[in-house]
C-alpha cells in the first residue's frame, strides 16, 4: 500500500457522529480485533448508542468498566450480552473461538488482585485467546509460583498482576521466555500509593521481557497478551 | 514437563560463580536467546569476566550501557566485537541472521530521541529482527507520521520513542495492529522531569495495545519487540 | 495614562465591602468584560449578595462551577438567569453578540471531557463569542481530528480538553497557526493521577502554540479564547 | 477548504528527509510565521543541515537553545546571523518588521530571570513584535510594578516571567485586560524545585487570563505572545 | 537557672496519666500560655478527660478542630463554654484580656479561606491578643489590600491565609516590616493539590520575614503571632 | 541441610489451593511461627476458607485488618476467636505463652496513633511476647518519654508509633541500644500527607538501630520486634 | 495614616533604575531595616550596581549567597567589608548594634548544618541581634540539647536548624515559649530528598510555635527572629 | 532503674564539647557498641578530633562514608586505623571478635549493589558479628538465592541489598524466619529515582518480617543486623 493510499483510507475513514462521540467503525477494518469502548464515564445511553453502532455488522463488542446499569440497559436493548460484575467485563455479540496453540497466562500476587486479573482474563477470551488462571502466587512463598512452572512455559505470553511491591512480574519474567505484560494493581495500603509503588517497582524490573500498562489496566493487558498470542506461529 | 521436572531443571541451573557475580550461563537453554549483560556500573574487568563466561559456547553476548573502556578491552580479549558509541551497544559474537518476514519498525518523535532508539534497534538486531528505523515523526507536524503509514503496516511489532509529553505511542497505535512499545526518553527540559511525564503520558495512552519500559530503556523495547516479531506467524 | 493617574485610579478603584468579600464592581470598567464570580466554596446567600452588588449596572455576570442550589437562589432573585448543569455554568444578565467573524472553536479527546469543555465553551458565548464544538477526536483514531481541519482553520483561537495522555493539543496545535489553550481534564484513572499527568504531558507540547490552564479550569481556557477571539483583526 | 482537501494538503506536505531529521518546510505555509529549530539536543551539523533546508526559501529561521558552536557554524556557512549568547536565541535570515501598533510586554520579577525573558523578547522580535522590557519588578516591591501600569495597558500580550513564588502574572493579571503567558523559571533554591513550584503556583493563578508555559520556555511565551500580537485589530 | 536545675524541672514536670494521654499539666508553667487540646481524632470523652486534668487551675483551655459533639460534652460538663462551629475553636474558661497595643491582622486571599482564618484569629484571641480581619483581599486585585495599608502598619504580627497560587503573604510581606506568619489553604482544584501549591509557593516568598505552617493551620499561625505580638515593646 | 535438600522442601511445600488463594500450611514448619491472614481486601467467606485451612494443626491463625463481618463468621464457625474492634486484630486458636524475660515496648507519639499501636502489641501478643504500652509520649512534651526510660531499658525490642512529623523514633532510638521499629501513621493533616512524612522523617533518622515499615503497619512492626524479642539471649 | 497616605506613600516610593534591576532605596524607610542584595544569580558588576544605590545613605548592607568573586569587587570599590565564606554572608557599611537583652539562640541538630546556622547568625548579627550559637546537638543524644535549656530560656527567638529527619526544632519547641523558626537543610542522602523530608517533618511539628522557611534558608530565618528580637519588650 | 536515677544518668551524660561538635564519649556505656562518626560533610580535621575524643578509653571507632583523605589523616595521626575504599568503611582500634554462633547474611541483587553490601557487612564485623556474602542473587534469576537456601537458614539476621525494583527482601522474607533488613540502592535509572522505586517497594514488601532503612545506608543495615545477631539466643 502506498502512502496515497494509506491516506486516502485514512481520510476516508468511517465514524458514526453521535455528538458526543465519533463511533469508529472503522476500527474492525484497521485492526482486525474486536471493538471496545470504555464504559466509565458515559451514562448508559451514551454508551448504548456507541455499541449499537458498533454492532451493526455483526461482530463482537467488549465494554470495559461497564456499570450495572449500562449492562442492564445494553441487555434490554441487544442479544447476546455477557456481564461480569467482579471485572465490569460485558460483552456483545458472539466471541471468536480460540485457536488450538492459543495459551494466555493470566497470574496475580494476591487474593485481592483478582478483579484486575479477570478483566485481563475476560478481555483476552472476548479476543479469541485460550486463557490458564494462576492466582495467589506472591513472592513471599515462592514456592507457589515455581509449582507452575509447567503451565508458565507452554504460554505464548504473560500477564502478571501484583499490588503492594510489585515483585511477581520480574521473577515470572526470568522463568519464561515470552513477552510479560505487568499489571500494577491499587491494591495495598500506606506507601503503596494506589498502586504507584508497584508500577514504578514494574518499569524497573531486571528481568528483560517485561513492559508495563496503567494501574489496574486488566484490560490493556489482556488486549496486548490476546494481540500476540493470537499472532504466535505453532512452535 | 512437570512440576518436578521444572524444579529440578531449576536447582540444577548452572552459573559461574565469579564472586562479584553470578554469571547464568543457564538463560540461553532457559530463554532461547543471546545473553546479555549490563554494562553500566562494573569495571571492565567484571563485564569482561561475565562475558568470557557466557561467551563459551560460541554464542552471541550482547552488552547494554556499554563505556567505551568496557568496550575497548573487550575486543583487546576477544574475537569479534561490534561496538556503536552512541547507543552504547555492544556485541561480541556472531549475530544471528533474521527470518524473511520479520520486522521492527523503531520510530522516534524527535533527533534527540535517537541513541535510545538505536539501542532498541541494535538490541532487535543482535537477537536476529530486522529493524526499519523512522525518525523525528513527532505528532506536531502529524503528516510526517502519516506518510510512513504503510511501512508501519507491515511491522510486526512497533518500538515508539519519544520525550516531552511523549503523545507519539498514542498516534502509532491508532494506526496499527501489533503491539507498540513505547520508551519513554530523557529528552526535553522542565516540567518533562527526565522522562517522567513522557512516562506517565504513555502509560495513559488511549490506544490499546501500548505497553512502557522504563526511560530511556530502549534495550528493553528492543528486546520484547525482537521476541514477539520473531515468534510471529507469517501472515 | 501617566503613573500618577494608574496610581489614582487604582487607588480610588471602587469596591463593594460585604464583610466575607470586597465585590470588584471595578473590574468591569478595568478589564472591560463580563464579570465573574467563583461559585464554589462559597454559600448561596454569599453568592446572590456578590452577584447583587456587580449586577447592579446591568451588564452579565457569570457564576462558575455554581451549585444548583445557588442557581436556584440567583433565579429566585434576579431576572435573566440561565444554569447549565453540565457545567455548572450560570449567567445573570444579558449576554453580548459575537461579532460576525468570532470563533473559537473547543475540541475534546473524549466523551468523558464534555463537561470541562463545556464550562470553557459557555464561558466564552457569555463573553461574547461564537463557537463550535468538536467532540471525541482523542489522537487514537487521528483521522477524526483529521477530518476537522477546515473548521479548525477557521478559529481565531482553539481550547483542546483532553484527559489521560493529554496528547490532542500538540496534534491540534500542529494543524493551525492560532494560539491553541490546553485543559488538562481529570479524567482517566490510575497513573492519570486526577489530571496531572495530561498537565505534564501538555506543559511539554511539542507544538509552538500551546499554552496551559489548571486542571479542569475549563472557565480559564474559555475566558482566554475568547479574550483573543473579541481581539483579533478580521482576516 | 472541504475536509477533502484538507488532507490532499497533509498528504502532499513537503518535509525534507535528513535521516535525523525530517525539516518541515511545509509550516512556513501551513502557519504563517518564521521556522523554529531547537537547538540543544542537536550537533551543530545537524542544525546546519536542517536551518540550511528550511532557509532555502529566503524567509527567516529562528534557533532557541543554540550553543555557542552551532551558531559559528551557522555563522561561518550562513549569511545574516544573529546570535545573543545570555537568551541562546539565534536568527538566520531577514526578521520581520513590527507593524505600528504591535506591543508586546515582557516583565520579570527578578534580575535573573533574564535570560529566559530575553529568550521571550527576542522570540517575539524575530517573529514580528515590538517588546517592551520591565524586569526586576517582584511583588515583594509592589510599587515597582505598579509604577508601570501605563506601559501594561497599552499591550497586546504580556510575558510574565517569575521563579520562586511565582506570584507576579497574578498581579499583572489583575492589572491589564489582555492575556498574560506565564512563564516559571528554574531561579531558586530548595524547595523551588527548579521552577516546579512557580509552576504550580501559575497554574493555579486567581486571575483570569493567565495561560502557563514550561519552565524556563521563554520561547513559547514569546511564540504565543507575539501570535497574539500580530493578530491583534488596532484598538 | 543552671543545666542542673533546669533537668531537675524537667524531671519533675508533672502530667496526669489518662492511659490514652498524658494530659500535660506543666506547660501552663513553662510556657506561660494557654493550654492547648487537639480535639480531631479523639473521642469526646478523651477531650472532656484531658480538659478537665488541665482546667483544673482555672485558667483558659483551648480546643482546637473540636467537634460539634465534643462541644457538646463540654459545654454539658464544665463552665463557660464558647464554640465556633465555621473554625472548629472552642474555649474553655476565662479570656486573657489583650493589651493596649496589641494587633494582629489576619488577611485572607479570597472569601473561602476565611474558616482557616478564623481559626487563626481566634486563637490569637484566646491566648491574649487583639485582631482585625481583612478578608478576600486577594493580588488578582491588588487595590484591595492597598487600601488596607494604613492598618497593616500598625500591626505587630500579620497572618496571610491563601489557598491556590499563595501569593498574599509575598505581596504582604512587602508592606510590613513585622513577621508575616503565612499559611497555606487547602482551597483550590486541579493542581493546588489540597494546598501544597500554596504551601511551595509561601516557602519561596520573594519576601523577608514571611515563614510557613501547614496547610489550613490556622491555630499554630495565630498561635505564633500572638506570642510575637503579646512579646512585643510598645513602638 | 544442602542446597538440594532446601530445594526439594521448597518442592514439596504443602499448599491447599482454595482456587482464588494458595493457603500456605507450610509457613508454620519453614517459620516457625503463628500463621498470618491479611483480612482486608477478601471476603469473608474467602477469609473463612484460608483460616479453615490453616488452623487444621491446631496452631494459632492471626487475622490483620480483619473486618467486623469477618470476625463475626470466624466467630460463628470456628472455635476461640478473639477480635479488637479497635485494631481489626483477631486470633483463632491459642495463643502462645511470653517466656519470663520477653519484653517488647511500644510507644506512640499521640492518642491517635494508639488503634496502629494496638495493632504492633496484639500482633506481638499472638506471636508469644510480651508487651509494656507507653502511649502519648511525643517530643513536644520530651519529660513524657524521659520519664519513662526505665522501662524502655528493659525492652528487647521497641516499636515507635508517631504520625505527623515522625520525631519519636530519633529521640527513642538514642535512648535504647536495642532494635526500634518504628511505624509511622497516617495522623495528621495537610503536609503530612497521610503518612508520607513521617515515613520519610523516619528513614533518615540520625539515631543508629531504627529501621521503618509502611505507614500504617502496626502488625509488621510487632511481626518483627517479637521476632526479636523471642530469639534473643537472657541478658 | 489614611489609604490616600499610604497610596501616595508607594506612588512616591524611589527606586533606582538600573535597567537589570530597580534598586529599592525606599526599603529602609518602608521596613526600617538594614538593606538586603541576594548575590546568586547576578554578575558581580550587577551586585556592585545595586549594593552602590543602596549604600549612598550611608547604612549598613547585607549581601546573602555572595559569591567569592562578588566580595572582591566590593572589597575592591567599597569601604567596610566583610565577608564569611562558609555563609556567603558580606555586609557592607557599618553593623547595628544590639540592645542589652538581645538575645537569638541558633542551634544545629549536626556538624553539616553549620554553614546554613552561621547564615542565619550573621544575617541576625547584621541586623542588630545578639546571637549565641549552639552546635551538633541533634536529638539522638538528646542529653545534648537538655543541657543547654538555660541558654535556651533567656532566647527572645530560636532558630533551629536541621537536615535529615529534622526533629530537632520540634524538641526545642517544647523547651521555649518564644518563636521557633525552623530551617530545613539539604544535608543527608537517599530519602532526605535535599531537604524536602526535612522540611515536611518541620511543618508537621507537633509543638506550637515553630513555623518554617525555606530549604537552606539561613538568611530568612536570622531576619525573622532578627525582628522578633528586637521587637520584644524587656521581660 | 527508677526514673530519677534515669535522668541523672541523662544529666551528667558527658560529652567533650569542640565547638563545632558534642562528641559523645556517652554513648558506649549507654548503648554498648562501638562508636560510630559519620564522615561525610565533616572537615578531616574535624573528623580526627571527634575520633580522637572518642578513642580515648581504647575502644573501637567506627567512621562511615569516610573520605580518602580523612582515612588518611586519621592513619597518620593514630594507630590500628584499616580503610576499605569501596565502602568508605574506615575502623580505628581494635575489633571485637564474634561469638561462634554469629552469622549475618548479606545479599545482593547486582553487582553495582556490592559497595552498599560492603559497608553493611562491614559495619556488622566492626561491632563484633560474623558476615557471610551472597552477592548477585537477584530475582531475574531465582534459581541463584534459591541455591543459597541453606546458607539463609543459618543466618540470626540478614541484610538484603538491591537496586532497581528492590524486589530482593520480599524473596528472602519468605526463605528465612529471622528479620530481613532492607536497604534499597540508588542503582538504576530513568524510573528508579535514585534509589526511592526500591525504597517504596521495599516499604511494601508482601513478606512478613521485612523492615527498611535509608537509600544506600548500608551501615544502618549492618548496625541492626550486627545488634539483632549479638543478642540472639543460640539455638
Amino acid at each position: 500500500m502506498s502512502t496515497e493510499e494509506a491516506l486516502v483510507k485514512l481520510k476516508t475513514a468511517p465514524f458514526v457522529e453521535l455528538g458526543y462521540a465519533k463511533a469508529d467503525t472503522h476500527r474492525r477494518i484497521r485492526q482486525g480485533s474486536t471493538e471496545v469502548v470504555y464504559g466509565a464515564g458515559k451514562t448508559p445511553e451514551q454508551s448504548l448508542g456507541i455499541v449499537k453502532a458498533l454492532a451493526e455488522d455483526g461482530g463482537c463488542v467488549l465494554v470495559t468498566r461497564c456499570p450495572k446499569e449500562t449492562a442492564d440497559l445494553l441487555s434490554e436493548n441487544l442479544g447476546c450480552v455477557e456481564y461480569d460484575r467482579v471485572s465490569g467485563i460485558c460483552t456483545v455479540g458472539p466471541r471468536p473461538v480460540p485457536s488450538p496453540n492459543s495459551l494466555v497466562c493470566v497470574v496475580t500476587a494476591g487474593t485481592s488482585d483478582i478483579p484486575v486479573a479477570e478483566e485481563a482474563a475476560r478481555t483476552a477470551e472476548a479476543l479469541g485467546s485460550r486463557v490458564v488462571r494462576i492466582y495467589d502466587a506472591g513472592v513471599s512463598g515462592i514456592h507457589r509460583i515455581l509449582s507452575k512452572t509447567d503451565t508458565l512455559a507452554r504460554a505464548r505470553a504473560v500477564v502478571a498482576v501484583a499490588g503492594m511491591e510489585g515483585a511477581l512480574p520480574s521473577v515470572v519474567g526470568g522463568l519464561v521466555d515470552v513477552p510479560v505484560v505487568a499489571v500494577p494493581t491499587s491494591v495495598g495500603y500506606g506507601a503503596s500509593f494506589g498502586g504507584i509503588t508497584a508500577l514504578l517497582s514494574m518499569m524497573n524490573s531486571c528481568s528483560s521481557g517485561v513492559s508495563v500498562v496503567n494501574i489496574d489496566n486488566g484490560f490493556g493487558a489482556g488486549y496486548i497478551a490476546s494481540m500476540i498470542d493470537r499472532r504466535s506461529a505453532p512452535l
